[in-house]
């Protein structure tokens, strides 16, 4: 990706040397998310364009300098299915890595795919080969997960784990989910997995709505089909007359934030994810929304490397959980712009990257 | 208070009788507070007009009937200088109280002064003498607080533990209170007992920010000589340019909400204390305001009796914080639409009812 | 149960008067559970033989006077099947209700089957009608919940709601559970559904084991057969030498302290559930097992009203958990004393009581 | 110190090359404290003797190899005072740092005075010259605290700090401090700033209860002259029978472990923050005094630099609290030996260290 809007180009870039504790990856699968998309139409600032994309990716050891430790224990070998954790660097000495604890925010952060620009290296997922540099968080993959297992879940499963912890999502609690793309359908696998006993998901068009399904929603509710007055009906009705324990913001629309203050119960708490980009302003009433619900409103702002762990065990431990179908279609290199495309248009929840597939 | 904007009429009322358990208080100090001027102006539903006014009340007992314990492990006696929880009832057996823990939501909530007709008695603190009736959380006292200084802290008092309760103030955050009436001056003194480094209190006129001083804020920021950038960039002065730890908005005003959300640093939290009435619609922006800023905001709403016990325990404390000063004027009887004017027309911080204060 | 140590006596009670809001159940299932059993040894002080033991209980309404709403928003019929929480009465007023928010140990709490007088009427399940007085919370139960998965799951299921909530468990969490008795069972499986990533099953004999894995446990140490140490390794090869994120003792016994403060890791929780009557002492070591671990131990004691209607929701939600095995046998009125005796040398997890069931 | 028990031995270092954002500090103020007795003792294990002790320290800037960054904004420049976090190094990739966010069991962890042998260079504060590696934390002292105010508080302040944040000390706590050493009594300290209404101090000998009321203590209970009943039931006349809310355990006895679990109340917090060294073991009531009290016990480790910065305003903003006298003589290089056997002794609260200063 040489700079906004321009069309995807293929380069070649020599193979790098290994520092000790580095390794170089066969790139298996990557994905197209929406920050991808973001990156292409240039809203995100900051970034050394031309640059790699693809921030979540898996793939095969194929060279390793000395003895890599993986963050699950493991060591880890040539010829090893790996995954990692796209945040590689934080400085770990700023005042929000030390003071407040929010390495998220640490002017230092470095994402692979995002902060790298292609001169520095092999940094992101639309690549054959990864370069992973000493340091960076890694895990093997679980011989029971499949490469589009993992990567189907990919950036909005650990953006899910967060979301979770960042709820508090207790044993019985009635959780709604706004919005059914990649973020949205893992929060509700994972809020089934933390023991909701009620979840309703709210989206479109019907075929998300069917995934919503499969990942565990009770009820569903489609956006093209019903007004916001009857899906706060549908939420009522189901919660003896008082809103949702939790609500989670997956939507990243403005309209859906006074909606889902609407859906919350008193005392209850809402967790804003989706807005990842700047939507536009929304209006709300602090009085009826907030002040006298004594609500909770918490916003959920990128992953840490335990999300990534966990992760890694709920996909372990819940393989009928369907992943790999959030994973709608397998683009080639040569297909990236298509990928884009069908990304930006949002006729598929997700497109995964395989960097070795020929066209067809 | 007959009826919504009628003038406050006197009235005469037989004394009661007392069941086993119950008190009767000869008034010595009762206040006006924002709640009196909202139901003066009809803009709380369901109150049984006509009322006794005045929901936090000192007094001496005139009358008890059998052994009557405070919560603070007293025993009543007549003669004893008392002060109660304004909230006599909950039904300890809804949903509300029981399942979500969010007593101040209970529907059969009654509060003295606001939602018991006079008809039932004498339930407002506007009144020479108040019913207390059994159950009602009362306490002595302690010698060495005057009456002035405890309805001086009053309900605003009560409601400021609440706000430093849910803010979650630790030793050294960096506070600002937006709001200098009655709720926000408590809150600046309790941020400063509750070990706050440094407190920024927004506000106006002039006196009210001198008073603000005087409870403890180190920067005072007069609302009418500062634009809301200015602010900003005063707060982002004193904070190494990352924003408060707590930002408490105790101004009722729908602008606050935004300029309040700015001056939260990232992983804050902002504390929503001061809508009690509906002033309207607020626009906000959910990317950079909240989900970027991993920030929290919480509703806070009522108070509970742990408050109100716990307010006492800070007036023995803190004797010298000037409490007091908060009351301004106080008024007899026959001066009551005086004091409400004045309150509504916030030419005093609040107004102190003494009736049995003869006119000048 | 007349005195301590007594065999239960068979008597006959005149049908109560309802005043508004009562019922009469008739009852289908009762259980002898623990407490029962602590309570014929007489270990419990200020009960006031003779009782009618029983404290959870589960039966059809026979009569009810008025309309009784359900905690769970329903409205209660003649001839519904019905489920109530076993505390009948907190006061609201005093300071652990009010202050201290510990409603478990107010000092007028009063629970079924335990601190009413036979004397007083039909408050405890071991009868075949029990006089729900007005206020108690009850709920219906759903139709696809048979007695016997509800009994089964009984008050173990409810104490490991709380225990549940009281250990935070989080998505991915290691859970230890020591103890294979009805309530370490039920936190097998809330462990489970709460999203545990593994989950430690300590206990004895091999039947309860089986029992245990049943519920959810993914590894099994049989007391009997291993060594603290052994238990201990095993625990660290589980957890990357590191030690379970949360420990549950749900044991009783005095050993299962200091064992258990090993098996959590730096930063972990403990919750210690099981000591519900004096075992006698333990010996800890503070250094190692609780400062250097920067440790967090939690007493749980009691449940609350949200932990029934909790429960409730899971088992409607997770009908495959095999509640009804822990309750191995069903006992009529005439064969209590063998239930006592049963269940006191632990031969069965739990006696269930059916006091309309006839002596084979 | 060369070895375990040796002398004090005085040995003279090169002046060390400064790589780019390193310093050289003139070293005003060290410290003996406990942890100086411990490593003395050989009691911590792993430690690189020989070795330059002194954790805590404080000096001026003598040179400064290109622009440092202070962790409280500033920036460090040659003769400025500045005082640093003495854990200098973690390694933010390791499963403590980054899964379980517990970095003060990074394995990597290296602290000045513990864990650097002084053939690596001038680690330690008993030295007139102090290394700062790049990356250190430091923050200049604000010109109105003197350096024997900071080095008074010392590490103890910092681990009060942690304690303080551990213990979650809420607006008009009852707060019991066990143990009145340099941790104990800046636990009482803070203990007052962050609100407690009431603060219990057990320790001993009478100059050291002076000091502790001097710090902000209410109550004053003598080891030496009470018994462990006299002590429980002060603490119950100070709390209406109940216990306090919070109990801080920083005497590094068993005995006090016990006695600490029967001084909180029902639902308090108990913290565990003197027992650095094995002090053999204790033997508690699980039943009585974890389960039954619904207790909660914290451990508290180590510090983090949110501590050391927090401390720092804690001591600008409370100039009045006597640091300087827990510091009670301060000894020259060639009175260490003297310095470490008053401290061994426990003569004095805390022994201060000047390098410069010639003997008298």
């Amino acid at each position: 990706m040489t700079a906004p809007r321009a069309p995807i180009e293929l380069r070649e870039f020599p193979r790098p040397d290994l520092p000790p504790g580095a390794a170089l990856l066969r790139t298996s699968r990557s994905e197209v998310c929406g920050t991808d998309v973001h990156l292409w139409h240039g809203r995100l600032s900051g970034v050394p364009y031309p640059i790699i994309p693809g921030h979540v990716s898996a793939g095969v050891v194929d060279a390793a300098r000395g003895p890599i430790h993986g963050l699950d224990g493991s060591t880890i070998r040539e010829g090893d299915r790996v995954v990692f954790f796209d945040v590689h660097r934080t400085c770990g000495r700023c005042r929000a890595c030390t003071v407040h604890r929010t390495p998220t925010r640490c002017s230092a952060r470095r994402v692979y795919g995002i902060t790298d620009s292609a001169d520095e290296g092999l940094f992101g997922g639309w690549s054959q080969a990864i370069y992973l540099e000493p340091g960076v968080a890694l895990a093997r993959l679980p011989d029971a997960i499949a490469f589009d297992d993992y990567i189907g879940g990919g950036c909005g499963l650990l953006t899910a784990v967060h979301i979770v912890e960042r709820a508090e999502i207790r044993l019985g609690d009635v959780v709604v989910v706004q919005g059914t793309g990649a973020v949205g359908l893992s929060a509700i696998a994972l809020a089934k997995v933390a023991g909701a006993s009620r979840i309703v998901a709210i989206g479109a068009p019907a075929d998300r709505l069917a995934l919503a399904r499969d990942m565990g929603a009770d009820v569903l509710l489609d956006l093209a089909r019903t007004t916001s007055e009857e899906r706060r009906q549908a939420v009522m009705d189901a919660t003896f007359g008082e809103g949702a324990d939790v609500v989670v913001e997956a939507a990243g629309a403005a309209a859906a934030v006074p909606e889902g203050l609407d859906l919350a119960r008193v005392g209850g708490r809402y967790v804003i994810a989706g807005h990842y980009t700047d939507v536009g302003p929304t209006t709300i009433n602090a009085h009826h929304q907030i002040n006298r619900k004594h609500l909770e409103i918490r916003g959920c702002w990128g992953s840490e490397a335990r999300h990534f762990l966990r992760g890694l065990s709920i996909l372990e431990r819940h393989p009928s959980i369907p992943f790999r179908t959030i994973g709608a279609r397998t683009y080639g290199l040569h297909e990236l712009n298509d990928a884009l495309a069908d990304a930006e248009a949002m006729r598929i929840p997700k497109a995964l990257v395989d960097p070795w597939q020929t066209a067809a």
